[in-house]
């Protein structure tokens, strides 16, 4: 049997100094480590905080991504926005830049919308950028926009754009849904992610392409392990082993839990640091969470480290 | 007695060119006219699509309507944003214009947020406008944002900013909240707005300030008649005939209903248009819409006209 390796793909934190502003050199590194681990970029995601950052600071970052020697087909930036022309501006550059493509949430405001009114949204978007390498997965992530994205608007644009529309992540947490995804729209041409490596090995299993998911940021060797070894007869085995880490950290606001990993096993406690409204994690529950971890077994090797290129 | 008058303010409709670009000439005269209606200009709200507007482009306005003549002690733009450094840049720009105040969104992309998270951005905030002219009005609208601004977030910012935070517009729609904040809050240091002129005659009589209500930008004249004489004999009625025309304009999703009866009424019909995601109202609807605020006796005196100055 020839199935490929599934895909997996990290919203990527992003470091901030103790300004607030994004340190790019940090924001590499860590890049570089979850790509030698295998793991692409989804930068500009939920766990990214990309919406506490302006277009500028996110255009900005890109930049240092590629002139960084990043590998632009590995990078899949968020580029959503509740503003057309924002959203505009930062997926031309994703486009210009080489990007495998972009992740684009709904526009977020206004809830209640109709299928017609985002139907027309993300027309817009593709009809500015107008360029045929552009390819969007789209965004389902009703938890925190409270704007779903239905199959109905999902076919509509699939047929409207074929070819730009390639894909959806889906963070709703429902796996009942992403099933869904998957028996109507999974396929060559459209690949379905699961918003959390939870629902991993089920996606794979269903013919969905793999996962987008913050845990990849902190676990990325043994995600994409299993994400390469699905078929394997140990592969219930390693998805057990990535719930129990996922548990660990969702025990705990998962941005600043992930943050406060990252720091502890890097060395770097600058980033622990979050914008507001989130909060960081205090320093109890940072040591309650780094010694469950260590009983694991749990590791980040060579995080934090000068280079991984 | 020496009641003071209520005060009415308006989240001003924005009208859009052909390509979606902001008409400042329409937008300027729009304003003037409710200026002339004696209601105050609350730009870039809920019902502007503020947040379907770049930063740039609301600063464009603001700039199109100080040089326009418009008095700034009755412009109160809406600021809040998911990012403080957007939030910081249009605070600023309305201090320096010499602006009554802002109306400030908590960042709503996040849910589940702390008051402690709330607080830090709030406190960022202030901190780098770092202007004593500084009036903050916060804006509780949870139906929208899912964020909402408890009484205790309330409280430990005032401490915090006395002065600076000078009031909030309740837009949650449910009067025993409005109430509440009158009891706890409302006085000479902090002004307590409806966000549905449903609520005035309460809130007025609650001790709160006045309205900041979306209908106020096609029923200015009749809203302000009766801020003005809340305590005559016939405030009740008038109350009562502001509810029926409000009905009407709720039948319908509320910024295409109003931009609707606004082009309709100035003969100018780009006043339509709606940035996506949202739907302009279809024609069956304004027909239905106007003739039905015809039978009340509704009018928009004066309105699409070319100077109110």
């Amino acid at each position: 049997m020839s199935q490929t390796s599934g895909d997996v793909w990290s919203p990527v934190i992003t470091p901030f100094g103790a300004d607030l502003a994004p340190d790019r050199q940090r924001f590499v590194a860590h890049c570089q480590w979850l790509t030698s681990n295998g793991v692409g970029l989804a930068v500009f995601g939920t766990n990214s905080e990309a919406n506490s950052m302006t277009v500028a600071e996110k255009q900005t970052l890109l930049k240092a991504l590629v002139d960084g020697g990043v590998d632009p087909t590995r990078i899949m930036p968020g580029t959503g926005s509740c503003t057309i022309d924002d959203c505009v501006a930062l997926t031309r550059e994703a486009v210009d830049a080489g990007c495998a493509g972009v992740l684009m949430l709904p526009p977020f405001y206004y809830k209640g919308v109709s299928d017609e009114g985002l139907f027309r949204y993300y027309s817009e978007v593709i009809n500015r950028v107008a360029n045929s390498r552009l390819r969007i997965y789209l965004y389902h992530i009703p938890p925190v926009t409270h704007v779903p994205l239905s199959f109905e608007l999902i076919e509509r644009l699939r047929d409207a754009f074929p070819g730009i529309i390639a894909g959806i992540k889906d963070s709703g947490g429902d796996w009942a849904h992403t099933k869904g995804l998957t028996e109507r729209f999974a396929g060559q041409d459209f690949a379905v992610y699961a918003g959390s490596e939870r629902f991993l090995l089920d996606t794979l299993r269903a013919g969905g392409a793999g996962c987008i998911s913050a845990t990849a940021n902190v676990n990325p060797a043994a995600i994409v392990e299993l994400a390469r070894h699905w078929q394997a007869n140990d592969a219930d085995d390693r998805q057990q082993n990535l719930n129990v880490v996922r548990d660990l950290f969702e025990k705990y606001p998962l941005i600043p839990a992930m943050k406060a990993a990252t720091a502890y096993f890097s060395g770097k406690d600058a980033w622990r640091r979050v914008r507001p409204p989130l909060v960081e994690l205090e320093e109890q529950h940072v040591s309650e969470l780094v010694s469950s971890l260590k009983t694991t077994g749990f590791q980040m090797e060579g995080v934090g480290e000068a280079s991984h290129g």
